[in-house]
């Protein structure tokens, strides 16, 4: 899955795909396409890229396979609708689609084709694959979180206007990531040291308050939670522009998955991982050793539940998390201790501390890979 | 609770919840504090108002009465430290101050007073109902969600800047609402001619690309499904101004009590509703009604779930809602065909059929109560 391809052409390549299977009827062949298999089987670690991504295992969709036709058509149709939205300058959530796929799939086609939109979903999923664009390419917005404030500005081409939004200046709201930073969209003047992935939109409040962004000069972005498609691209975006990338994120599986995800992609996604994983980011906080070094923290831990314990040890199981010894300790330690501590406790002793924390750790450089 | 003031002299109002107390010490007297009762039986419909409040009753919490020492403790906890975050002019969240709590009361006090966030939360919410202030006003910042795009400023003074977002400048993010949208806040140059609410992000950003604020002079809302304590503030603030309010929100039991959340306030933030409930707000769709009107619509609806039956006759049990007949035809529908509609549906024949349908509907003005 190297053929991911960024902005533009789009809809040359939706229309090639469409007049391919055209050539194919004319020579009196059956149409096809071929994806790669998205699978489990199919999803391997690249180590030298550091990101979870697509083995080499494709598979066919051919019309004229009984098995397969129903989905053929179902992906053309969603093709088809894509292609008219690329032309018409709209975008629309998957949920719209699927409400354009059932209401008609065309012209003179009086078929049903959808009943259920878990049906175009996945659909989605192979046609995003099968030519080698992301979703959001394809005029399909995805679901956006997250914020960011920092010494930078957007660029957003927005129907007729250019709008030019600057990152520093939006108060105590920031700027909302949305769910395509790539079209029609550029970050300009980024003039900051490095930038700084919080969990919460909590604590990014809270750091936000004390403008530690724009003491430290950083760029300061929350995915609120897990980080959305968009989040996780524009995370890779500001790496590729050579800023070093720095998560701090809950002292527990969960977090800590959050970093995986943003660091190494998911299995889910790992169809579009080299254009949204960012191998080179580190993981700042919080740790099991803060717990150590912070005395203060003691009394602030939280006892895990079982499925923090489940969660703990499945990442242990994943090659790409317990080569690192540091993060094997760590994982054993949440295990052995059946202890957790939130990035919010950081504030215990007093508000502005969550800032000198971060501070120190990079003064220090004290990160985990 | 007509007593709920706005912005300024919070820091003057706990300093005098905490002077009273010292005196009645003084005095020889048990220190104590009223708060109105916020459970159930004292939750009324204001028919004149046209919003939940809360009755007559009021409790007190007296040091002396041993049952009730430790909550009368943990809430001048809660008070000294809100009386700090003001002093300093710093916010956090409920989650921040737990975690203050739990790491120090105070100067000498060795004692650990909170354990689980649970006991923090409802006191909170007795201290804002005692001193008639909301939380926002105490610095604890809310969860926020929703996005506002639309003819209209917003002056953020956030620390020592004054910033000057333009509401109508924001592109495809929009300005995200804060937590608080009344302290160090204005909204000004607000030119819009109403305010329109949608219920899903995903429909908004629909309205948005089409720029329907912009050709109808609309100031576009999105609480991103049950609106935020902000969100909620910021639509009576609007409201306030003159504006007239639309919700247009999914057509089942769900997007409904969205919608009469906005407009009456809810049952658990009812000692607040006088500050972020909105009367005058009306209902543009969608409605079972709609279904009869709109041919296409017919095959895009969906089955109700068991708990979408529950729901709706749960509305039809509050008299606020039921006196209106025309809810009650609109819930009994629901109940009858066991039918409901997505907001989202109304894309299947094309994109931009959103915004027809609504200039219709306030072309015809054809809201519910």
């Amino acid at each position: 899955m190297s053929k991911i391809k960024k902005e533009s052409g789009a809809i040359d390549q939706i229309s090639k795909f469409g007049s391919d299977m055209v050539n194919e009827i004319y020579g009196n062949k059956s149409p096809y396409f071929t994806a790669p298999v998205r699978s489990r089987s199919n999803i391997i670690y690249d180590d030298k890229e550091g990101l979870l991504t697509l083995g080499k295992s494709e598979e066919e969709r051919n019309f004229m396979n009984i098995a397969q036709t129903k989905k053929f058509m179902q992906t053309i149709a969603i093709a088809s609708k894509c292609h008219t939205f690329l032309k018409e300058n709209l975008h629309t959530s998957i949920r719209g689609l699927f409400y354009q796929l059932k209401y008609s799939l065309g012209e003179d086609i009086d078929e049903n084709l959808f009943n259920e939109q878990s049906e175009s979903n996945p659909l989605i999923e192979d046609l995003e694959a099968a030519l080698g664009l992301k979703r959001e390419d394809l005029n399909l917005s995805a679901d956006r979180k997250g914020f960011l404030a920092g010494n930078m500005r957007v660029i957003d081409t927005f129907g007729d206007e250019r709008l030019e939004i600057d990152a520093s200046k939006q108060g105590r709201s920031g700027w909302s990531i949305p769910s395509d930073v790539d079209n029609n969209m550029e970050f300009i003047d980024v003039k900051a040291k490095y930038v700084l992935v919080v969990e919460k939109d909590a604590v990014w409040q809270r750091l936000n308050e004390d403008k530690f962004w724009q003491k430290e000069n950083a760029i300061l972005i929350t995915p609120k939670g897990q980080a959305s498609r968009g989040t996780r691209r524009l995370i890779r975006k500001l790496s590729d522009l050579g800023l070093p990338i720095y998560v701090f994120n809950d002292c527990d599986a969960w977090g800590w998955y959050i970093y995986w995800t943003i660091k190494t992609g998911s299995m889910n996604l790992a169809y579009i991982s080299n254009e949204i994983a960012t191998p080179k980011a580190r993981f700042l906080g919080v740790t099991m050793s803060d717990i150590e070094n912070y005395d203060f923290l003691k009394k602030l831990t939280m006892k895990t539940t079982d499925i923090d314990i489940k969660r703990a040890q499945e990442m242990l199981s994943y090659p790409w998390i317990s080569k690192h010894k540091e993060w094997v300790i760590e994982l054993k330690k949440v295990i052995q201790t059946k202890t957790k501590l939130e990035q919010d406790s950081l504030q215990g002793p007093k508000l502005t501390f969550i800032g000198e924390y971060i501070r120190e750790k990079i003064k220090n450089q004290t990160f985990l890979p």
